[in-house]
């Protein structure tokens, strides 16, 4: 499902705020770009000056993440023919005939609502995770589905950001540093080093570079796990940032010797509840766990039943298995466990980014020019 | 006030568990060491095995930290003749006449105290943080006083990743993201990244230098200020790490560079305080500041009011005015601070190591060996 990312040609929109397009750009509305995506090109008149305009209208699914929306709305703002919307989950099958671009955040975009999308021509993730799309039936429908790789925008950067963060959460146990403030003790929890622990990243994809990069000075030693360590995405020095490098064969013996496990995957068929019973039972007991890629990439009961019996002695997580999560799930309740409500994305350095990425793909499909900020992965 | 550190010319003990005592070491207890430090050697016969032992007494000075006695007794436990007790602040005056080594932790020993402390040879913190000890007063009375160096005990280390933990959460702004998941909201707040912020150390000492270290790959641009960068402790890649380094007369300046300020200062006469007006006005609006050093670098109604202002959009602290402090103190209601129960060194590895420095000190004066672990500043 590796996607080609479609480079422009015309480039001149990739890393500066876009001019108002100037009124002959209009031209260029009727007829297919010299791209080879011109199928897009063709989505009607965005001439309002002139008051025949149909705007390109885009649609946000959803309250959450509320940001994409509000920086997306006022990265365009100077662009009127291009509508930005967002509606509740549950309304996006009721509306998505009329819009020709969306955001799918959280949203499950199956094949019944994908048959009801007669205008979309393209289906995209403020972001990186497109489990929720129904690719298949996406390709079907002549839908291009688009991510905005991380590695680009501080999507990757931002998300090691915070696998660090909740990384040193457990491993100081936050919850008991807050409970000992608010009984003035002084002094405890004694907590535990980065310095000197074994960390498995389970996926090296942008996300999983950028955390190893920053974990390499903590003194750690550092393993990691991808499908395909050929691939031309990783940086040059990859060998000084990892120890040793297995693929998803070598999970569980790398499980064994690590103290720390990140998981940075995303999520497929085939890594869906990866992290089960099996998995952290290979791990040492006594050894945390985090998670800042999706929920469901861990097993609930497994996660579960190692922090009851504390083989788990901590649990760190952006993403849950039901999102928004339920606060009161037994799985909060244990004093080693931290949960952030998915935000490990959402800075302002990454969201004002992405709002471009999303903005200038609106632009590009109403104007009929290259993509320059997305990966199509169909 | 630098203090030579004090290598050990036997060095049997200096870096792993001490053995029991030889049945002829005890011939060494009546006879000055060959050390420079022999005034410290006839602490009286520690020969328990014959029944007329004189134990040498070592007294943790209040219920904080607990972690600090329970470890150094753990690290003891083998050798009788040193008695390890803990006893509340307030009884501190009334005992301290029987021991003959002491730990701080947060007790002031003023002249007063240090009168009646008539059997004492050595005062000494488990850490490095002396401000507590009148010296001059110690000096006076041929006590010796000394701190554990952080850079080979692990403390350093762990204030640093403290430090990192502290920089990421106001970042990333942990109350509004537990306020978030109670609600059950999702993508919220939106946070900001270490990634392209400029950070001001303030204070280059051990901490400080591991501190850099673990931002260096965050994408960050360093200053820091320090007395005298011709210290012989520095690490020789230290114009790596730094990218503009300072005197002290060069805060001000750097300040209006920075996103963020990390205090990792040693707290004097000179330092009290120097977080002042003049200081937090002098950097930028919306920037962040870190203290993982002394409450009292702070000056609090400078905190407050540039908090109140918004001048300052976020406050991490693992040490405070008063310690433990007031959980219902109006600065913690900011929804922007974050506080931390004086744990910054706390962790298994510093502590563990610390025990030893502190069960060897002990040991050393026991027997009239030379002090491999501690650095005397007086």
């Amino acid at each position: 499902m590796a996607g080609a990312r479609l480079v422009g040609r015309l480039g001149r929109h990739s890393s500066s705020l876009l001019p108002p397009l100037p009124r002959h750009a209009h031209h260029r509305l009727y007829s297919p770009s010299s791209s080879s995506e011109g199928q897009y090109s063709k989505m009607g008149d965005s001439g309002e000056r002139n008051g025949h305009c149909t705007p390109t209208r885009l649609l946000f699914c959803g309250p959450y993440w509320p940001a994409s929306t509000n920086y997306t709305k006022e990265y365009l703002q100077d662009y009127p023919f291009i509508q930005v919307d967002e509606v509740g989950l549950e309304q996006v099958p009721d509306v998505i005939h009329n819009y020709h671009i969306c955001v799918v955040k959280n949203r499950s975009i199956d094949s019944d609502i994908i048959a009801k999308a007669t205008q979309m021509k393209i289906i995209m993730q403020y972001g990186v995770g497109l489990e929720g799309v129904d690719v298949n039936a996406a390709t079907e429908h002549k839908i291009k589905v688009a991510r905005i790789p991380g590695s680009t925008t501080g999507n990757a950067v931002s998300c090691a950001e915070m696998a660090i963060y909740l990384t040193l959460g457990i491993l100081r146990k936050q919850k008991e540093m807050d409970t000992a403030v608010n009984r003035k003790d002084l002094g405890i929890p004694v907590g535990d080093t980065l310095f000197g622990k074994t960390v498995l990243i389970l996926g090296f994809g942008a996300i999983g570079v950028e955390v190893a990069k920053r974990l390499r000075p903590f003194g750690v030693k550092i393993l990691a796990t991808k499908r395909n360590w050929s691939s031309d995405t990783l940086p040059s020095d990859v060998d000084e940032l990892v120890d040793k490098k297995g693929g998803p064969e070598d999970m569980y013996e790398f499980a064994g010797e690590a103290n720390i496990v990140i998981t940075c995957m995303t999520l497929t068929n085939e890594t869906v509840g990866i992290v089960d019973h099996k998995f952290i039972s290979s791990m040492k007991k006594g050894s945390y766990l985090v998670n800042i890629a999706r929920g469901r990439l861990l097993d609930y009961k497994a996660v579960f039943d190692h922090l009851e019996s504390g083989h788990l002695a901590g649990l760190g997580i952006d993403v849950a298995w039901m999102e928004p999560f339920d606060p009161e799930d037994p799985v909060l309740k244990f004093p080693n466990v931290i949960i952030t409500p998915h935000v490990a994305g959402v800075t302002e350095y990454s969201y004002r980014t992405m709002a471009k990425s999303v903005g200038d793909t609106a632009l590009q499909l109403h104007s009929g020019q290259p993509f320059t900020e997305v990966e199509f992965v169909n």
